[in-house]
């Protein structure tokens, strides 16, 4: 029954294209900073779809809203979601994807007057970005009891505006418990945000987990020098040591497999054409699927600054920026979302997630997936962020089958 | 008659105290920014001594400061000379040596009764640093017609002071014409400002030219891309590439002789931990006392960063910024110099200029030498710069000396 099925992809363009506007910038892309009066705009937008629907909305204490569509029995819920504050120059799908469509979905059902055998829900988390308040992925990270709603409510944004407060201030600072919906299974849909799908020519990614991070701040001190007087086996360039190491460890995702390593922050000082620099501030951004894999580069990066400090005498040190363990998803539901993909004979691959999202959380709680789709160009966080709405509705209808399966299993 | 002649180091030691008083920072260091109200400070109590000697006194248009001491016969003067402005940081000795030593070496000579045959001069050149005003040096090279009164009164400071105003403001704007003192010879005492010296075990240096100098900017652009979505072989990363540009340049200073590289400036952007950059703009300062080295430093720069631009997509762009050709001294000067080591019993060796001074402007009027003192570790445009007052009294002998014989030669 469900196989024949299918979400409005008008519809859903529409919505998505509703939504888009809130928030919009002039190049095209969307600015809804979590709890900004644009994603108040952005939120009220949804709550009335939800109302629309027929749907018990809730708001809970960090200002999570979810939209439940009763079941036939009690317990706990299949879940949907993602977010919808973006980042300051954001595209219109990064996390609205996934809210729109489980509404879409559970309009369909709506539609088909189908009711599933579990409650079924969809969730719009808050300040998924981190753009504006720390850390990033709060909303759902609160509702899976990882952060205390009092801490939650005590960050700050960079201007010192109090999370608390803007919650209240745009009125969705909800009477429900964060969590307050037990879980059964999560599936969120989302845009790549990867060039990996468009170039193996096109198709969706049965989402297989996260990979692990290690962020790590390097402070390379040497000795400033006159670059005209000083001979060259007088310096300590921490500069020349921080282009070895940058080169280090791109070497090492050539040999350690599944490894990613980017050198995105490098601040010189004093940063005179004439001095030799006297330290470099620089930032790894090391991922791996696997931990130990992760461990085994992080290592080689400490290694070599130790190896580069007694040989090169330059004093490197070495802060944790951030460090979470990879995540992998649910066997049952990757199974099911590319059971879902096979029955609507849509192609799919299983691949890694290289950027965390709502369900890294979600997957503390219950058996989780995702479900992935094409990003033209790999592009996000980008104005020019695209999907081509043939991708999307692919995208939503197999969400609307596995999530539709795992209800009424 | 002249080996028996030495300056007063006590005496020596206190006017450099006096000088380095006016503008003194709460580090130990100097900030007499060209034309500001310190550099007015510090000029008129330089006037005030060469007036205090007898000396006639003159100004130029573009405000050096000229004291000289007439000789037997008409003609051309044998001119010591160097600055009294300051980096915003820095010390008691750059410049300020070079010009203290000459009164010194007048004074010497007056104390003794002794007049030269050529007339004798000392000159304060304006502006060498270029810590306020383009270009470095002016004074000297508007002194040696390099550039117009009126272009160098045009220049501007950061904040938009116009040169000729504040020239007039602290009342050193005067009537001579600049060069209006034709020079038989010119020799300037300077801190070494590199560990050269130092490091051989003391001992004075007979400076036989400045160095030439290619400084370039190079932006490299590649392609912005999210550092946990997007595989290694997408990405196009400047950051790295200008990683390998900084690592070879140093590797040349191996291969061409007497070659030196910096890469003091590295401007990433966006600078986001989860960015691969999308540009880098970084600078490399080459030097090499032979022109045709320094060329060949610099082809190898550019056809490597065309290697880069084939090799990984990265757009480089160059821009030069400074250009001087090498500056040689005259050699009878430089043996003049060592000569008068030679007979005070100092030790001397030949070492080439790392930076830039008013000699290298002098230069183009006349013979031309210098004589370096120890910088003690090496420092320089640094509060903690440091001479003895041993190698300020020996240098300032060499100075006397060799000043004394080329003005009766």
């Amino acid at each position: 029954m469900s196989s024949n099925l299918r979400i409005d992809g008008v519809r859903l363009a529409s919505r998505l294209t509703a939504l888009s506007r809130i928030g919009a910038t002039p190049e095209g892309g969307c600015r809804r900073l979590a709890l900004s009066d644009e994603d108040r705009q952005g939120r009220d937008w949804l709550v009335a779809e939800l109302t629309a629907l027929g749907l018990t909305v809730k708001i809970d204490a960090i200002g999570n809203i979810v939209g439940i569509l009763k079941g036939r029995e009690d317990g706990p819920a299949v879940i949907m979601g993602s977010h919808i504050d973006t980042v300051g120059t954001g595209g219109r799908f990064d996390g609205a994807l996934g809210v729109v469509a489980g509404v879409e979905v559970l309009a369909t059902l709506r539609d088909a007057g189908l009711t599933p055998k579990r409650d079924m829900a969809v969730i719009a988390f808050t300040n998924e970005e981190g753009a504006r308040f720390h850390p990033d992925m709060l909303g759902s990270y609160v509702w899976a009891g990882g952060m205390s709603v009092a801490a939650a409510h005590a960050e700050l944004d960079a201007e010192g505006a109090v999370l608390g407060a803007e919650l209240k201030r745009i009125g969705y600072e909800g009477p429900e418990q964060p969590g307050f919906l037990p879980a059964h299974a999560y599936l969120e849909l989302h845009i790549e945000q990867g060039p990996v799908l468009e170039s193996e020519g096109g198709g969706l990614g049965a989402v297989t987990g996260i990979q692990a991070i290690c962020w790590l701040e390097l402070t390379l001190t040497g000795r400033p020098s006159h670059a005209g007087t000083t001979p060259m086996v007088y310096r300590k360039d921490p500069g020349l040591a921080g282009a070895r190491l940058n080169i280090f460890a791109h070497e090492l995702t050539k040999t350690i497999p599944g490894q990613l390593a980017n050198c995105g922050v490098i601040r010189v000082q004093p940063a005179n054409v004439n001095v030799v620099p006297e330290t470099v501030v620089m930032t790894l951004d090391l991922r791996n699927p696997s931990d130990e894999a992760l461990a085994q580069a992080e290592a080689a990066v400490r290694a070599y600054c130790a190896e580069l400090s007694a040989r090169d005498g330059i004093e490197i040190a070495i802060r944790d920026l951030a460090r979470f363990p990879a995540t992998p998803f649910t066997e049952a539901l990757i199974s099911a979302v590319e059971g879902s993909a096979a029955e609507l004979g849509l192609p799919i691959r299983r691949m890694i997630s290289g950027a965390g999202h709502d369900a890294q959380m979600m997957s503390r709680l219950c058996p989780t997936a995702m479900v992935f789709i094409p990003s033209i160009g790999g592009l996000s966080h980008n104005p020019a962020e695209f999907s081509t709405d043939e991708d999307i509705a692919s995208g939503a209808n197999v969400l609307l089958n596995a999530a539709w399966r795992v209800a009424n299993a």
